[in-house]
C-alpha cells in the first residue's frame, strides 16, 4: 500500500474523501485508458472515444499526479514526450472500474453484450488478477479494448495457454 | 434487473456511461446516505458530513430520480415531506460504493482505522447482502453509520442473532 496522502477533507468518510478525487466525469476514464487499453500518452487519451478536452485532459493528468495515482515520465524513444504510468494507488481502483462497467452494462444501453457483462460478473476475480499481472509486468496489451465479450475471452484464455 | 435507460451517450464503454450519470462529487454520496446510514429525507441528506449546498441537493436528487436510481415518495406521517429510497439499479451500484470505500480507506488519511478497512475487504459478500437485505426489507437501521469498526460488526452480527 502507497503512503496514505495528507489532504483537507470535507469528511472522515473514505467514500467521500475518494469521491473528492475522483468524483468527475474523466478522472475514471484516464484511469481506464491506462488499466485495460494500454494507452500511456496524452495523444492516447484524448483520441479515447468520449474525445477529452486538451485543457481538461491537462487537469486532470496533473490532479491525477498530485493524489499519486499516477506517475509521469519522459518516454525513452521521444524525449519530446511523456508517458504515463498508474501507480500501486491507481492499480488498486481497478475492482472501482470493474464495478462501474458491470453496473453500466447492467442497467444502461452501452455497446457491451448482456452476456460479456454476466461473463465479467462471474470472472471478477480473474479479470482483476489479470489486470494486476499485466500492470506489474509492463504489459500494455490492452485487456478490454472494446469491451468486447469475445476479445476480453481471448486475452484472458491466452495467458494461460 | 431494471429496464436499461435510453439515453445519448458519449461512448459504448460502460464505465463512461457510469460516469455520466454518477461522476460528481455529491450523488454517490446520497446513495451512500439512503444504503448505509439509513438516511431517506432532504434535511437528512442536507445534514450529512458534507454539507452539500441545497440547490446542489435538488438537482443530484432529480437527476437521480431521472436516472432511475432513487424513487420519491409523500411521507406518510408528514404530507409536506418527500421520503427517498433506492431503486433496484440504485441498491445493484452497493459494490461501486463499497470498492470506494475500501480504497479511500486504504490510500487516504480517513476516520476508518485500516482494521475496519481490512475487515470489509475480507467480508464484502456478506456486507453487500446484508445492505441488500435492509434495503429489500425496507429496514433503515444504519449498517455503516459512521464507518467505525465496532459498529459494522455488531450491526453485522445483530442480523444471525
Amino acid at each position: 500500500m502507497s503512503a496514505k496522502a495528507k489532504r483537507r477533507a470535507r469528511s472522515g468518510c473514505p467514500v467521500s474523501t475518494s469521491l473528492e478525487i475522483l468524483g468527475d466525469r474523466w478522472s475514471l476514464l484516464i484511469i481506464r485508458d491506462l488499466m485495460v487499453r494500454g494507452h500511456h500518452t496524452f495523444k492516447e487519451f484524448q483520441e479515447s472515444g468520449e474525445r477529452i478536452a486538451s485543457n481538461i485532459l491537462t487537469d486532470r493528468l496533473r490532479s491525477l499526479e498530485a493524489a499519486g495515482i499516477i506517475t509521469a515520465e519522459v518516454e525513452k524513444d521521444d524525449r519530446r514526450r511523456m508517458s504515463y504510468r498508474l501507480t500501486e494507488k491507481g492499480i488498486d481502483l481497478a475492482p472501482v472500474l470493474l464495478e462501474l462497467l458491470i453496473w453500466g452494462g447492467n442497467h444502461e444501453q452501452t455497446e457491451t453484450p448482456s452476456a460479456a457483462v454476466a461473463e465479467m460478473e462471474k470472472n471478477r476475480d480473474e479479470i482483476l488478477a489479470e489486470t494486476r499481472r499485466r500492470w506489474k509486468a509492463r504489459d500494455r496489451t490492452p485487456l478490454i479494448p472494446r469491451f468486447d465479450s469475445e476479445v476480453v475471452a481471448r486475452n484472458l484464455s491466452r495467458k494461460t495457454r
